[in-house]
């Protein structure tokens, strides 16, 4: 089995088994030794139902894709006198009805109680607002309130599905923003034909919003469209997408920095990949003052001769490759100190990565592939992470999210700083303590409840 | 004390008093003396702290407006050995941080967790979105959540106070919606320039919400804002001030002929009021059956030879005021069944009433203060129905949205039509059995839970 190939089992592609199996000794081994003979993961096991006779029981595989779930089906199928009474997805099945609800924070029992929430109480709120709309931070939800906005243009790596099919991703972010900093997010994946209509559509929406998140939003529009809001509304807008990817990308940076030794000031970055994450990498790298960074497209190196370039993508040019580098991905990585991938899958390989500079730190962050699999590169490069959660050091933006709008609306913020965005990186960063820091820990765990707290305070006094 | 201006106290003026008192016997029944002589009602009253020599008590006192308030605390402080510690508004103190809360559905234990309501697993759950758009329904919040979305040109009966202002107002919505239909509502409260852009935006939000409630726009606006919405949109769309009100007083004119022994067919019915709810209630009298209806504005009854009206109001024209009858609001109730009042306090008199045919139905449903009090015309109607709580039969809106929206969402309804709307006020003049029936009581309780099952049964079946 190739290294590109190699396949892991996990949640995201589990089914629930329900098998009728012949209650005699030795069936249930049968069963689980054909599950794992195929790579099906049992996660769990149990009994629906059984008579003298039979048994039914439901089991829970972890496969790796679609092709997997039907291999491990077939094997159990195989068995003779086992048969499959039903197959159900389980993330088909989680997601039933939808992950999140809207829910009172005030009782609700009597007739007291709704006349003072309602008509004739409310009034006097409505009031109290409309002499003083500051008051609405006070009185509403919105002061710990953010909109998750999507057109469905860019959803994931699967492209623009709509924003019907984005739902079921931005109502995962309102869970996030809730589990992980208490604030309340709705998703609100709207049907619009431009830039101007997106940009229009949440600057009639904002009123009930404290924050707004943007997500999934193709390049090059998500930059217009972050740049008009922030410049029109008088909340914090974040596009996700580029400055929280670019957050933990900076934290993991100088955490490979803090164990390899390195200057952080004297590092070269290759950026492959120049959509909305790498476009904001790029810049909070240079706004923290790292070395010199280079842009590269599918194309090649974004350099200044080049008369294809559009409006985003010239700030590479502007801004970084100091020394107007030119040539092809390989070239642009010869001697380099980083390697930044937010592009595809397989782009680089070994070969590539031998040419680096000793001990290379290599971020290669395209999802579910890297640009270049760990496997390949372990014993070469200095530091590596990926975004995914089965190695080590994932650059996973909910590090980043939840602690900053905490931050920014506990002050108060009507905007997100590239200050406050470097604070939030260093916050994520200093949450890997000394003891614990190595080249496979180089960002902390999304579980662990501190690095919410620490982010939500730097990114609050830099607000200030 | 006039008849207009007597005074009833509420938890809508009510307050929290921090009282310092001598620790002796007799203060305490002086300050409730006080307070119970200038008309505060005390809801409740504990024990904050205590020494030797004081006590610090906290009392709630229901008030019946702010003047109020204002004398009842200078009541309390004119007693000798009495201080006043704090004032607190305790409406304002309930809607602090907002009335409702976003919260998750499922659980985010681990990473497994993790994958599976959000990257990578929620993959997939896009990709059955993005090939079939109803899948949206089965997979996403859609089939349970409405947008309780209004542009805050009519909030209550307060005026054009901006979006910011009717944030409240839809938040208590929105809790309503939960607590009687366990429906998820959350609240957009849209800055908007025009009709057409308020038609637009709702347009643009529509993906995420599987019914629109629209609420507090202004008349006429909201007659061409909800006509242009039920066309564009596959989900039901409904302007709870036109026909909230129109079914519950239909459902209380149903049954005010029941317990009235009057024929349903012959009634003459005026409407005072052509705003949004006198419309909605005119158009759904007409299409139940009723003998006949006339419709008064400021200017007097709209007849055929006026020049003056608006596009909505030719509908009392065309469809209506059968014998064209014509002159000012005192003319018109003449010898009619029915007064139905959704416009100003105090339009009417006794003598006007006295003037209707025997034993009158009178429908005064202007907040706070009816179009005509009940104590005024007591013995000589034969049922009588505000808006308010504190006299019988309360014409309550939510009686009607919760279950015409639960009925609608159970069956996928795309749309609410005239039938569905019929079928919910027969559910809810039918919730009130032949045994409590009364002059008294011709609509059930808010807080009768079976209402709205009963109203969503109905609103179900007639929609298929």
């Amino acid at each position: 089995m190739s290294v590109q190939s190699q396949r892991v089992p996990g949640a995201a592609f589990s089914i629930d088994l329900e098998l009728q199996i012949p209650n005699l000794p030795g069936f249930l081994g049968r069963v689980t030794t054909a599950i794992g003979a195929v790579g099906g993961n049992i996660a769990s096991l149990d009994i629906a139902e059984h008579t003298s006779d039979t048994i039914v029981r439901r089991i829970a595989v972890f496969a790796a894709d679609t092709d997997h779930v039907t291999e491990i089906v077939a094997a159990v199928e195989a068995i003779d006198g086992v048969s499959v009474r039903s197959i159900s997805d389980r993330v088909m099945d989680l997601h039933r009805g939808g992950k999140i609800e809207v829910r009172s924070r005030i009782p609700l029992r009597h007739r007291d109680d709704l006349s003072m929430a309602y008509t004739p109480g409310v009034a006097r709120v409505c009031e109290a607002i409309a002499k003083d709309k500051n008051a609405a931070h006070d009185f509403t939800i919105k002061k710990n309130t953010v909109a998750v906005v999507s057109d469905g243009t860019a959803i994931l790596g699967l492209g623009n599905l709509g924003p019907e099919a984005a739902m079921p991703v931005m109502e995962g972010k309102a869970l996030l923003f809730k589990h992980f900093a208490d604030i309340d997010a709705f998703p609100l994946c709207v049907d619009v034909r431009s830039t101007d209509e997106l940009v229009r559509v949440v600057e009639q929406v904002a009123p009930a919003f404290g924050g707004i998140n943007l997500e999934d939003i193709a390049a090059p529009a998500c930059f217009e469209v972050e740049e008009r809001l922030r410049a029109s509304l008088d909340i914090p807008v974040f596009h996700d997408d580029q400055h929280g990817t670019a957050v933990v990308t900076l934290a993991a940076l100088r955490n490979a920095c803090r164990v390899l030794g390195r200057s952080f000031e004297d590092l070269r970055v290759v950026i492959a990949g120049t959509g909305a994450a790498g476009m904001a990498i790029g810049k909070i790298l240079v706004a923290a003052g790292i070395g010199d960074v280079i842009g590269v497209d599918r194309t090649g190196i974004i350099h200044r001769s080049r008369t294809d370039l559009t409006g985003p993508k010239m700030w590479f040019v502007e801004s970084a490759n100091k020394d107007n580098a030119s040539g092809s991905l390989a070239e642009s990585v010869v001697g380099a100190d980083v390697f930044v991938g937010v592009s595809g899958p397989n782009i680089i390989g070994r070969d590539e990565v031998a040419t680096m500079a000793a001990k290379p730190i290599v971020f290669a962050m395209a999802n579910p592939t890297p640009e270049v699999m760990p496997e390949a590169v372990r014993d070469i490069v200095g530091v590596m992470a990926t975004g995914r959660s089965d190695y080590p050091n994932q650059i996973n933006n909910v590090l980043a999210f939840p602690g900053i709008f905490r931050g920014a609306l506990d002050v108060g913020a009507t905007t997100i700083t590239e200050g406050m965005k470097i604070a939030a990186a260093d916050a994520i960063a200093s949450s890997v303590a000394d003891a614990d820091i190595s080249t496979d820990c180089v960002v902390p765990s999304v579980f662990d409840r501190s690095v919410v707290k620490k982010v939500a305070e730097m990114v609050g006094a830099a607000a200030i």
